[in-house]
């Protein structure tokens, strides 16, 4: 065991290739089926979204991707990232539990959404791409592919779920200081988001809403422009999991292995990245890790949702997927305000949790605020409001090894860095957040309206 | 000469010990004065602000100072920090030269200022203070300082320019997180501040009206509470150091030497920590670099302000001090986006400017800006405003490289990040910043509010 605070990793030991979790999944992959015909969906189907290189990723079941040259140079502006023994928290815990974290808060954009951004943007550009689309809700995925775009020389249009364009102006900023166009969402640039205004002027916007704008401009494009989509979908998770990679090494340099991980989870891209190489360790190579995905009580897709076929969006235009939905009209709560406010999950993740490999758990927004002012006094970076539901799950880990006198090792994933949020954090401590649990009616409605798979 | 991008130190190199650059100043110091007497200051007076050990540390003339453990550890949390190649930018500005940053932006509050705060709250710790009073402008200082303040268990006040506290409340919610009180200066909590609000009720305070107020606080507390400054200092220099340390090691695994080095200065603290050690090397080893501090054309202390005694704060409460000076009723102009806005300058780096070691420069503000994009859309990161400075120096100094041919190795210090500051960053794109020339008679008639010293 070493007693460095910090475990570093030189750029040679960057992984060379991503980790396919397909190839190892332990239940078989469910169909992607088409929003209009609820049949398989064809690659052409695809194609009007996606370069056919990130198609082919999302269906392949290779084990390793080799990671395209170009990304490594752009990746090594700021991977490997460190892992930290948080020392000074297990004093404040005074638990015998060691608890590690991979920060991915170091990259510039102040997240993990550079580790797909960026592929995302080289695939478009080799295929020909001009331009993306995509939509962002707090703005880290919208600043993490308007620097990818910058690097690649592509254009991009944002459209920024409106509450947020308006509450977090920083965000919009660093997504234009990066040079990309960015719109509040519902526009009036799309039939969708006109429809939308016409029938509600005030409407503050949401993920789903967001998602059909993006998705319809690029699919009237002519082929112009391409969409790209931040979590949720394979090749996503995939070149995400450069981080669990990494980890892995760096638990190796530590001298330990994890009795437990966690992650948050809201699409599923920071927790799939973490946790999948660990899977893999599970399921392969005879670890028995406990693996936790950690997710709000306010928008509870795995522990509260259903698992079926659901929409991607609101508008029905994107693929449909087998996953843990809350139904794909869920707007999540006012009140609730970090991240992770996706209706559904991580095909992938989901099945995992459906299958056992993987647990899921719901934090109380009070108390991942708790954890976070907890873990901030003791390790000086302030997380972001997402990343804080893993350490409050961690924290429940390491409280329990107290009661125990357990020495278990946890690691979870500290996926951002909150200094956009700081809003969140000042109401927090005002006394002005409450806990929100969303009404079982409003649940069971939602699920009446899942398109009617198979028969 | 290395190919990496990155120049990671392990924890094992992180500097045992400060440099005093006492010990080598080319130039016999001036003696610090009382500001009611105008003659040199006893340590008594001193000691109603600082404890005793720092006082030590600012009027010793050891070369090397040891880092106590305790401080040691909690740099550990972010130290040493990282040495970029900054390979894109060379490319966009198709150069010769090699261009290096060292990224003090990585601490957990976003900037260098963390270096100072730690021992300084260490030391006050050790000497029993219950509690620390400060001034902060932009807020960097007084985040780095609640945090440390923490570490220790002190309690915190924070008088931060109400300009700045209206204008940046997530720096202000960043200090609270910590644990600290802020209060919008000028206040009714001192005399000074309750004179200023009396003649003055629309007050926008100043960095100067700040720091009298936190003195006054901590002069009439009976030895309750001391006073820190988060530059000028010598302490506060010297505690910088360990990032020009680290450099220097970084730049040996590079294999290379810089020709030209460059930070910013406002007070001096960043500039003194990166450089001080380069003087050093230049001085005694026989090194010849060309050391470059960067100030903002609209606050030029060092190229248009007067080397005299002056003030360091608005109420002539705190010591007088020989340096750089623009006099200290001065107020920067609203226009000025970025921080750097102090009337003074660090004695020390007054003293190499004045004797030719160091050369300053000052840059307009829309020059900053205008380097910063060209930074962070080549290297990712979004710097603050005070540390576009020092990019903007480096750019000019790579760009003669272009024109001569000269493959000049160029180093600075990049400060900090500015996530804190993106309505700058949006204010520069949407071409709402002016450059300003502080007028020349403004200036002379500061000047004759001088102390009248000697005779």
């Amino acid at each position: 065991m070493s007693d460095n605070t910090k475990f570093l990793l030189d750029e040679s030991k960057l992984p060379k290739a991503w980790y396919n979790i397909n190839a190892d999944m332990p239940v078989p992959p469910e169909p992607v089926l088409n929003p209009q015909t609820l049949e398989p969906v064809t690659p052409d189907f695809l194609s009007v979204l996606f370069p056919m290189s990130l198609i082919m990723q999302e269906i392949s079941t290779e084990a390793q991707i080799e990671i395209p040259e170009p990304v490594r140079e752009i990746y090594k502006l700021w991977r490997p990232t460190p892992m930290f023994r948080a020392r000074r928290l297990e004093k404040a815990l005074d638990t015998p539990a060691h608890i590690y974290y991979k920060y991915e808060g170091a990259s510039p954009v102040g997240s993990h959404k550079p580790n797909t951004a960026v592929p995302q943007a080289f695939y478009n550009k080799e295929a020909g791409t001009k331009a993306l689309t995509t939509e962002t809700g707090a703005g880290q995925w919208g600043s993490a592919l308007a620097m990818a775009c910058n690097y690649f020389g592509l254009d991009l249009e944002v459209y920024m779920v409106k509450v947020s364009y308006n509450q977090k102006p920083y965000r919009r900023m660093v997504i234009e200081s990066y040079g990309a166009e960015v719109y509040a969402s519902p526009t009036d640039r799309t039939n969708y988001g006109r429809s939308v205004l016409a029938e509600h002027p005030d409407s503050p916007g949401s993920l789903g809403i967001a998602i059909s704008e993006a998705v319809e401009v690029a699919a009237t494009s002519g082929g112009a422009k391409k969409y790209s989509l931040g979590s949720v979908l394979n090749h996503v998770l995939m070149h995400q999991t450069v981080i669990g990679e990494e980890t892995l090494l760096q638990m190796e340099m530590a001298g330990e292995y994890p009795d437990v991980i966690v992650a948050c989870t809201g699409g599923g891209s920071n927790f799939g990245g973490f946790a999948f190489p660990f899977v893999r360790e599970n399921l392969r190579n005879g670890k028995n890790t406990t693996i936790i995905a950690a997710e709000p009580a306010a928008s509870p897709s795995l522990t509260r949702g259903t698992y079926a076929f659901d929409y991607g969006d609101t508008a029905k235009m994107a693929p449909v997927v087998k996953m843990h939905t809350l139904g794909h009209s869920f707007v999540p709560p006012a009140i609730h305000a970090g991240g992770l406010r996706y209706h559904g999950m991580s095909p992938q993740v989901s099945a995992l949790v459906n299958n056992g490999d993987v647990q899921a758990r719901a934090v109380p927004q009070l108390e991942t605020f708790e954890a976070a002012i907890t873990f901030l006094r003791s390790e000086g970076i302030i997380p972001a409001p997402e990343s804080t539901h893993a350490i409050a799950v961690a924290l429940q880990e390491a409280r329990k090894c107290k009661e125990t006198g357990e020495k278990k090792v946890i690691a979870f994933n500290l996926s951002g860095h909150g200094h956009f949020d700081m809003a969140a954090y000042d109401a927090y401590l005002k006394g002005q957040l409450e806990d929100y649990e969303y009404p079982a009616e409003a649940i069971a409605e939602a699920m009446t309206q899942l398109p009617q798979v198979g028969g």
